[in-house]
């Protein structure tokens, strides 16, 4: 059964009838728009537009694991502003001959997706295209409190991260070189876990700036430090070790992991800078110092090249 | 200049640094998310994708009325429930190599658009493709008003539009024809112009059930006596006579109007239902009567075939 057959209003009651409703949700899926509470009379909002053969292929990714990743890249960045995710609207355009049931796999990972940040699907939209496109807006509540943004670092803040980094870039390079261990980190590739809880509890652990890792640790350390008009010292000492990553970079041939931690994205980590005297809870890991200036530092040194990184061979 | 030579953030930059800012914006473009405020503790939200050579098409309609056209679909869909449209998120997918003008003047034309309904575009995201998609998703606020939902309509209710029927539908056929007159159609297909103050206002008013006429008249008053759980009867002797309609269909030779009127979609009328005894302003126009049953008729009679409507030459 193709979505042709059964048609845009057809594919819509289909999938809307298996979806969980939460109690924010005024007017839910089938109407003109959906209504959702806003309890602090705010509402974080964001979008973000997946394309085939770009940000993901069907070939590598299954349909769930496809859906669970454009969901976590929108409500990780609902997190990174000190936000509860609580609800995603769901465009999706694709060939008229795709199987439905590819299609319901990929709510399926939506709706996982969501479950696990606390959110539900309250709305979307379908429509044909040549290939399969996702735009996901995620919609959020701060609980009252100040939105963190990108430009509140201070001079003597610490920065620290929650979550895991360069995960997925190995397990791409793992996809790409036809490797298939360590398994974890080819997981971590199809299906990121960002820390959703970490976001609002940097908010009331006063956190200063924070940012979710997409485009890699140091580009997004770099987005932080300019709108913050600071500088970031980031101290590579300070990283768990991953033996996992160490056995991936062993399996390519790498000299080591630290590449795929500063430049790789995809993970959803968060990075947030806090005063330098708060206690943090330990999945937080400090890795780096605020200071005056500009720029992002790696070990006190200019970070240059590609994302602000010379990739010197770890 | 194209996209790929800004790259993403500096076309973000460029555009950014052009649009306005409400002071319903916490925090605008630039972040992980927008915050906005939500005066009322609900938010209304909805969104469309539009895809290339199937919503639009780049040969016959320009930058400015393909965005302008996009975010009236999402700013309509924020009226219907009642609500006043505050804020769109515009996601932009495109080939590297489009032109960073014609891409400008599409913002140009959501920002018009958006100034036309009192809202702003508050956040986007921007990717790459093989043709052009838009992701549009349109926030509102109800002002303390309940949503209209589609679900309300009551027998005894009379049926009522705002806005115009049928001019998209026969500007296009003038545009599929080669006829560039009356101009008034081609330019009410290429740049709708929904009664966005009509939404709130049918709130206010008492309106039992409300619908953006996106699907065509017949359609989406389908959808709204399936909600609804009535019937829903039109007397085509109700609709006012409009000159350039006659003028388009004698120009292609077709019979009548009443098609267009009935079927075509995208002008973005509003259609509601209102409880009898209301009086309601000259910009509504009484088109039928709500009763007991299921389905639309037209002059009491059953519309059958595509949309309900059997095309039986006007």
């Amino acid at each position: 059964v193709t979505i042709s057959d059964l048609g845009e209003f057809g594919f819509i009651e289909a999938i809307a009838a298996e979806l969980p409703r939460s109690d924010r949700t005024v007017v839910g899926i089938g109407d003109d728009a959906a209504v959702l509470t806003a309890p602090d009379s705010r509402v974080v909002a964001t979008t973000d537009l997946l394309v085939e053969g770009r940000h993901f292929r069907r070939d590598w990714s299954s349909a769930a694991d496809i859906g669970a990743k454009a969901a976590a890249q929108n409500l990780a960045d609902v997190a990174a502003m000190g936000a509860v995710p609580v609800a995603l609207l769901v465009g999706f355009a694709a060939p008229g001959d795709l199987a439905v049931a590819w299609a319901r796999e990929l709510v399926t990972g939506i709706a996982a997706e969501c479950a696990r940040a606390g959110a539900t699907i309250a709305g979307g939209d379908v429509s044909g295209a040549g290939s399969v496109v996702l735009a996901v807006t995620a919609l959020g509540d701060l609980a009252g409190r100040d939105p963190v943004t990108r430009a509140g670092a201070q001079p003597g803040d610490v920065l620290a991260y929650a979550g895991v980094l360069g995960e997925s870039a190995a397990g791409l390079a793992l996809l790409e070189a036809g490797l298939p261990r360590p398994a974890s980190l080819i997981a971590a590739h199809r299906r990121p876990a960002p820390p959703y809880h970490a976001g609002p509890e940097a908010a009331a652990l006063g956190a200063t700036a924070m940012i979710d890792v997409s485009d890699g640790l140091l580009a997004d350390c770099g987005h932080l430090a300019r709108a913050s008009r600071v500088q970031v010292d980031i101290d590579t000492g300070r990283f768990p070790g991953d033996p996992a990553l160490a056995a991936a970079a062993a399996a390519l041939g790498r000299p080591g992991a630290l590449d795929w931690v500063l430049t790789g994205g995809e993970d959803h980590a968060l990075a947030a800078t806090f005063p330098a005297d708060r206690e943090l809870p330990g999945y937080w890991t400090v890795i780096g110092q605020v200071r005056k200036g500009q720029g992002v530092l790696v070990n006190g040194t200019a970070a240059t090249g590609r994302a602000g990184w010379n990739h010197f061979g770890d």
